[in-house]
């Protein structure tokens, strides 16, 4: 079960002006059970996106990205569980190309107006036709108010689904931010195995809108990590319907900017982590603080280390302070100069290690009462200089095997 | 069950002139399991070493690396299980070289003249009083047919022990070599987690010594992973007795040089081998190899990313075909320009993937077919250019998970 991670209350989440969603059971992998989602935007929104650096990036990720090069003019994004259209050569392009024509002559739009999402097996081939039948009920059923329904349609191994909304007043008028992701397997950047859409009706500058998706990204689902395997399909999205009576945001230094900015990532860290939280099989929540480092990068890398060690993940499963796990993780991170005997590892607040050891006033017990916690913060300090990095990662159990080893049947 | 891999019979294991070997049970982690390995080396014998390059290692590879780099001189070797003397700071370096000075004083040589090797839980104090109070049984029980014995003392998650001898003649002398190694978790180069010992009685030169275990390592135990996490304690130690009645060899490439280095090759790559067969949980081992690259380092990068996918190991796991899996992995092997639809995917002879997708010639039965034998290549051609790589693994069951989960109850 997902972990301190409650479902989604629908009434929580808050419309956005100029967005509407619809969904629809298009029976692509297995029968009743919604997989498709229409969101479309009023006209004049502006979108703005990061995407996976798999090098077998999934067909709907390169016409996504086409279509958006093409500037702004972007009706509606379409997305589908149940096949990731990845692995697919060139009947995949073609296949999205198809998808993205079906709900084009349904909106009354051109196709490169859609932007494309698929998630779920890959190298099967679309089924275009399925997808195409269902399209007209999603159309049909479009409403402001469907976040909630929207969350539930894209999820494949979730558990839970995952939305939430804020709101902020800026120069006295009420923004909306709500955003919606899925994920839970195939979880590692650049990026992880998910689909994130954060829409707002503030109106902001195109490029300072792709200047606040890079930054939420790399806050958010770039700081996380289930199982170490980087996906084919990811994507985040961020919509700016201009909708709210604002002025049209410009720089990030600006005020409003600034706000919106620490907003947007609010959301997508708590999407991000959600993600976690539901990771495959995942029984704990765990936290990876790494300060004191020479540069953010080697934070991470260190981070990373630890954060995908199936060792340290089976460790943390069985609540078994396997501490060692944690330094010898440290130590093959690759991080050529470190100083194993200047570093201190602590867990939440209990000082594990030091000089190259085991702190002396460590005790088991210290270390058995944490590892019994469902979230639980390894903090690393590298007495190197002032960098730092926090990850989010979750721990590796019977389940995460049967999840994978199951997937497809 | 280890992926067929028989043990090893105790008669068809080779004496090494000028090698004797005794093992005692010292209850070091648990009651009567022998876990202490004492191994004597003739006068003139000579070792050279590789060792594992996590900076986190263990204070018994730094006091190991140490007397080494004095010179020739070493007399004996001491290995002990159930503790890995591995983040245990000062402390452990004074436990190491104790551990050595009790076995010189049982020997009658300096401890600068021993080697001590440690394996098991990290971050707990050695027991030296234990291991000095076990060594005077090893050393009583000391002889020169005891390699069986010695293999068995030295496992740790080992289900089986693993060791080998092969014989070669060169220059009309028959020349010994036998190998034993340990390791089954905690398996990634540089290096995986293990101790490997080889010994012959040809003569070689201490340079040539050394770049022969490098050569032999790098073919070997540095193609293996288990489970991504490099280890503390890695040591693959070469030992040449030079008791043959043959002359010194002295380079690579005189005909001598070169039988035995193969053979000495062969040895390691069987050893390695056999740890990824014995894989914490091992039901299948795969091959897999990467041809038509750049360079080896591309295609190990490769190779290497398919190797550690947690999802590629489960589907393996399951026998179940799901091999976008490994294009996904591809993808992700961080090869920047990489195209991916120049590239062929095998499992076994079957074409499964060309032109960016699955081929038109693959059929769901025919890599069923293959899913379900236990030892599978996988094999991807870059169609880049002329090197290539090959590492060797296993999947990922529920059995990793228990092993590891309960690895110190």
């Amino acid at each position: 079960m997902p972990v301190n991670l409650p479902p989604p209350v629908a009434e929580l989440l808050l419309p956005v002006a100029g967005v509407s969603l619809g969904i629809a059971e298009a029976n692509i992998k297995r029968e009743k059970r919604k997989d498709l989602l229409v969101m479309q935007l009023s006209e004049g929104a502006r979108v703005a996106g990061v995407f996976t650096k798999n090098r077998f990036c999934a067909a709907p990720v390169i016409v996504a990205r086409e279509h958006l090069a093409r500037g702004s003019g972007i009706r509606a994004l379409l997305v589908n569980t149940g096949n990731a259209n990845a692995g697919t050569g060139e009947q995949g392009m073609q296949d999205a190309r198809n998808t993205c024509a079906a709900l084009a002559g349904l909106l009354g739009c051109k196709p490169s107006q859609i932007l494309p999402f698929s998630t779920g097996v890959i190298m099967e081939p679309l089924p275009v036709a399925k997808i195409a039948a269902g399209l007209p009920a999603a159309v049909a059923n479009m409403r402001a108010d469907n976040w909630s329904a929207a969350a539930q349609a894209i999820m494949t191994t979730d558990i839970v689904a995952k939305a939430i909304s804020r709101q902020v007043t800026i120069d006295g008028v009420a923004v909306t931010i709500t955003g919606i992701a899925k994920g839970s397997g195939m979880i590692h950047p650049n990026m992880a195995t998910m689909l994130g859409y954060i829409a707002t009706d503030a109106a902001i500058a195109q490029p300072l809108l792709q200047a606040m998706v890079s930054e939420a990204a790399n806050r958010s689902f770039n700081c996380i990590t289930v199982d170490g395997d980087t996906s084919t399909n990811d994507a985040l999205m961020l919509i700016a319907t201009g909708k709210a009576a604002l002025a049209e945001i410009k720089t990030a230094e600006s005020q409003a900017g600034k706000v919106l900015q620490a907003t947007i990532s609010e959301v997508a860290i708590y999407l991000a982590q959600a993600i976690v939280r539901d990771g495959e099989g995942a029984t704990k929540f765990i936290t990876v603080q790494v300060e004191g480092g020479n540069s953010e990068e080697e934070c991470k890398q260190i981070g990373y280390a630890i954060a995908r060690s199936p060792l340290v993940k089976t460790a943390f499963f069985a609540s078994d302070p396997n501490l060692g796990r944690i330094l010898a993780a440290i130590g093959y991170a690759g991080v050529a100069d470190l100083d194993v005997a200047a570093l201190k590892l602590y867990l939440d607040d209990v000082l594990v290690a030091e000089n190259g050891g085991r702190a002396a006033s460590y005790r088991e017990e210290d270390g058995q009462r944490v590892m019994q916690q469902s979230d639980i913060t390894i903090r690393v300090v590298l007495n190197r200089a002032a960098a730092s990095a926090t990850l989010w990662t979750c721990d590796f159990s019977y389940d995460y095997v049967k999840i994978n080893a199951s997937y497809r049947s």
